[in-house]
C-alpha cells in the first residue's frame, strides 16, 4: 500500500487517458507580488488596476504566464515526474481571463505515445487544460515529454504521434481578452507609443537588458507554482548526476524573457497563444539571461477593431547578449541560445 | 535610558511572569503566497478557497505552521534573544482557525526555571499563547530554551521544572477545525485516496523528495515571521563563532518537512497539536532536507464522525535520503537527523 | 524606429522638462508581505491592521519607504538608466497615506543641470512626484544623479544648480499622517515605552542587529519596485566592469537600516520627510548591514498634539558594528559607512 507517488512511467500511459491533476490553487495578489519580484514585468495592464479599468477590465488580470505556470505545475506529478526532458509545446491557447481570487485546476488527456528507438524511454504527448472554479476553461496546450520506462521490455498499447498545428489559427485568438476601450489606453503610462501598425513582419528587437538568476529565485518561483520536478530543488541528488547541479525550470526562463521583452514590446499586453516552444539548453544559477524577438506574423482578429495579434518569436540566451539576434548555426542552435518560443500576443490597434 | 533591548537573561525570568510580546501582525494572502514559494506545500485545504469552501470552511485557512511561526517570532525578543539553544516543545494545541486579514499577538507565561550545572546558563520554560484580534486564543504551546546568564553568580528566585504531558490528549483536539462536510472532499483534487482508516499504527512513510535550502530563502522566511534571532541573519557575527555561519531557523525545517510530507500524507490537512519536538542538529544553507513519517497513534475525536486524528512522528534529515527511516543509533540520533517532531494531525474519515 | 529605450543622456535633459514616467503600479498586501520578508520591519502601525485601526487609520498604511521605492523605480528608465551614480536626495515629503489597492504613478521635473569638469558627465537634478490614482500627490522629492553624456562635445542648453533646503520645514510635515487617537496607542504592543519627550537632541542609538544581504534578496526587492537599473541584475555585464559584481540598490540599504532602527525607535512610525541622503559607499552581496541613529532635532507640529517630529540621522555600515557610532574621519566618511540619511519622522507625544 504505497502512499507516496512514484509518478507514471512511459508504459503507464494510454492514448485517451484523461488525468485529473491534484491540488487546486487559488491565485491571489500575493502571487502577483511574487511574480513581479521574481521577473520584474512592467506591462501596464497586469501592473495597475487603474490602467486595466481604464481600458475595460474589472481589475488587473493575472499574468498569462503565471496562469500557465500554475496549470503546468499541477500536471508535473502525473506527467513528467519521471521525465528526462520537456521536448516541446504546441496549440497553446488562453481561453478566459483569470483574476485574483480565482481557483485553478488542471486535467490532461494523453493524445500521443511513441517509444524511442533505445527502448529505454518514450515520448508522451498530452493536451493539458486549466480550469477556473466555475468550470470555465482558461488555458489549453499540448506538450510532449520524454519519459523513462519502468521496464525496458514493456510495449505501449498503441503508438500514435498526433498531428499538431504549427501555429494557432489567429481567428481563434482573443477569447481571454475582453473588448478593449482603446481611448482609455494611455501610451505614456504603458511606456511606449508602438501599436499594432508600428510592427512589421520580419522586424527584430534586441531587448537589451540582462538578468542573472540565483538558486533561491528559481526555487521560490517553481515552488510558487507547486511544481514538484525534483531536478529543480535537490542539490544532493543533482550533484550525483552527469549535470552536477540544479536545473532551472524552463518556465522561469520563459517568464524572464517575457519580462525583458517589455523593452521593445511595451504594449504587447496579452499572451494569447503558444504556437510552439523548445527549451534548447538548460539554464543554471549564476547565468545571465538575455532575449530578443522577431515579428513572425501579424493578424487582425475577426470582428475586433480594438486589438490585433502579433506572432512573435522570443529567443532567450544565457551569458550572451542579443544585439546580433543569435539563433541558428546550421542545423543547430547557436551556443548560448536556451529558449525558442513562438507565440501570438495582442496589442492595441 | 537604553532604548534598545538587549533581551532577558536567565536571572531576569521569574516563575509566573506573564510577558506581552510586541508587534501585532496581520496575516494576509501575501504571506500565504510567500509561504507557498518558500516551502511548496500542496495541502488542498490551504491551497484552494474553492476546496476549503466545498468542505465547510468560509475560505482557505492560514497554514497552521505559518500561524505557529508568526506567534513564535513575537516571543523571540523577550524569550530567546540570549538563548543558546531551543531545547524542545510540548503541549502545543491549535485552538482556532486563522484566516487572511486576522491579526495575531502573543503572550508567554514563565512556567519553569532550572539553572544548569555549569552555572553559566539556565533553562527557561514558557507557555506561549497566540491570540486573534477578537481575543480568541488561536494557539498555545510550551517551549524551553537554554538562556545565558548575565551574571554567573546570580541565582534564580525559584527553580521549577514543570511537568509536561508527553502527548496532547486527543479528546482536546479539533478546536481549530470546523465541522467538515465529508461529501465535499474530493480525493482526486486533494491528491491521494488515503483517509483515516487507511493508515496503520507503526506504518512508516518515506516522503522521497529533497529540498535544498539557500541563505536567501531562510532569511526571507524568518524575517516574514518577524523573528529577530541574530544567528539567522548576521554572517559577520557568525563567522566569528565556533559555528562559522548562519544557522537556519528550526521552524524553517519544520515547514519544509511538513511540505515534503504531502507525498504520503496528502489528506492530513490540519496540524492540531504538537506533542513534542526537538531540533536534533542544525541546518545550514546548501544542505538538502529529506523527511519521513511514522504513524505513532490514531484517535477518534469525541462527537466527530468527520475527521480522525493521526499521531505522527515527522523526522527530517539533511543530505541523507530516508528510504531506511533513519532515527536512532543507540542513545544518539543517527547522523544526518535534524528534526524529531511528534504531532497530532487531522484527516477525513 | 528603435522600439527599445536607451535612456536619456545628459544633453537630452532641459530645465523645465516634465517627464511622465511609465508603468502605473497597484500596491497590494502581497507587496507588503514581500517587504516584510525582505527587511523584517516591525513598526506596529504598518504590521497590524488592528493596531492601525485603534489609533485612527482605516487599516495599515503602506510603509512609506515602499511607496518611495515604487515611485523611485518608475523614474529610473527616464532619469538614471545612464547614470554613473545617485548623488543625493533633498526636500522629500510624504504627502498622503497610501493603502493596499492604491495605484501609484510618477512624474519628474528637471530642475537643474550642471556639466562636470571632465565633460564626460553632468549632474541632473529632478523633482519627482508620486501620485495616487485619484490625482493626489503622495510623495515629492529631489534627487540628483551623475549622468553620462552621449557626445562629449555636447553642451547643456542652460546650466543651473537649484537651491535646495537643507532640511524640510517641520511645519509642513504630517500631511500623510491622519490624526492619531493617542489613547489607542498600545506601547506594550508597539514594543517600547519611548515617545516624543523621551528622545533628546544629540542622543545616539546603536541599533545593534546586523543583516547580511544575498544577491537573490536585493534582486527580488529591486524588481518588486520595477526598478530597471542594469547594475543590480546583470552579473554578466558587471564582471566586465571595474566593480566586478552586481551593486545593491541604495534603497535596499535604506529599508534595511530603517528596519534595524526599530530596535531603539520602535514608536517612530512614520517617515514624514527626507532632508538629505547620500549613498556613501556601495553594498555587495555577502556584506552585513548595521545601523545607528542620532537625534538631530525635534519639532512640534502646528495644531497637532498627537504626534511630534524627530529629525534623525540614520547611518548604515557594512561589516562594521555601530556601538562607536562611526561617521566621519576628517573630510571623509569612516571606512564601512555606506548610508548617511537625514529624515523627519513622527512619533506619538
Amino acid at each position: 500500500m504505497a502512499k507516496t507517488s512514484a509518478g507514471r512511467y512511459f508504459e503507464d500511459f494510454r492514448i485517451g487517458d484523461v488525468i485529473r491533476h491534484a491540488v487546486p490553487r487559488t491565485v491571489t495578489t500575493g502571487d502577483v507580488a511574487l511574480y513581479t519580484a521574481l521577473y520584474g514585468p512592467r506591462f501596464a495592464v497586469q501592473s495597475s488596476d487603474a490602467f486595466a479599468q481604464a481600458i475595460g477590465y474589472p481589475r488587473s488580470p493575472i499574468d498569462d504566464l503565471l496562469v500557465f505556470h500554475v496549470v503546468f505545475g499541477k500536471t508535473v506529478p502525473d506527467i513528467s515526474l519521471n521525465a528526462v526532458a520537456n521536448l516541446g509545446y504546441a496549440e497553446g491557447r488562453f481561453l478566459a481571463t483569470v483574476y485574483p481570487g480565482d481557483t485553478l485546476t488542471a486535467t490532461s488527456e494523453v493524445i500521443g505515445l511513441k517509444e524511442n528507438s533505445s527502448r529505454r524511454t518514450g515520448v508522451v504527448y498530452v493536451r493539458s487544460t486549466g480550469w477556473r472554479q466555475d468550470g470555465t476553461k482558461v488555458l489549453e496546450y499540448v506538450r510532449w515529454v520524454m519519459v523513462n520506462k519502468r521496464d525496458e521490455a514493456a510495449k505501449p498499447h498503441t503508438e500514435l504521434v498526433p498531428e499538431l498545428a504549427t501555429t494557432v489559427d489567429p481567428a481563434s485568438l482573443g477569447a481571454a481578452c475582453p473588448s478593449i476601450h482603446a481611448a482609455g489606453w494611455d501610451f505614456g503610462l504603458s511606456g511606449a507609443p508602438d501599436r499594432f501598425d508600428d510592427y512589421a513582419i520580419g522586424e527584430k528587437i534586441d531587448h537589451v537588458d540582462g538578468m542573472t538568476v540565483e538558486d533561491a529565485e528559481h526555487q521560490l518561483s517553481t515552488r510558487l507554482y507547486q511544481n514538484t520536478a525534483k531536478v529543480h530543488f535537490n542539490h544532493f541528488a543533482q550533484v550525483r548526476t552527469r549535470i552536477g547541479r540544479r536545473l532551472i525550470y524552463g518556465g522561469h526562463v520563459i517568464s524572464l524573457a517575457r519580462a525583458l521583452s517589455y523593452n521593445g514590446l511595451a504594449n504587447v499586453f496579452h499572451v494569447a497563444a503558444i504556437n510552439s516552444g523548445a527549451h534548447v539548453a538548460p539554464l543554471f544559477a549564476g547565468d545571465t539571461v538575455f532575449a530578443w524577438s522577431k515579428v513572425l506574423g501579424k493578424a487582425e482578429l475577426p470582428g475586433r477593431g480594438d486589438v490585433g495579434a502579433l506572432r512573435l518569436r522570443l529567443v532567450a540566451t544565457k551569458d550572451r547578449t542579443c544585439e546580433d539576434h543569435p539563433l541558428r548555426a546550421g542545423h543547430d542552435y547557436e551556443p548560448g541560445v536556451i529558449l525558442d518560443l513562438d507565440y501570438w500576443a495582442l496589442i492595441p490597434r
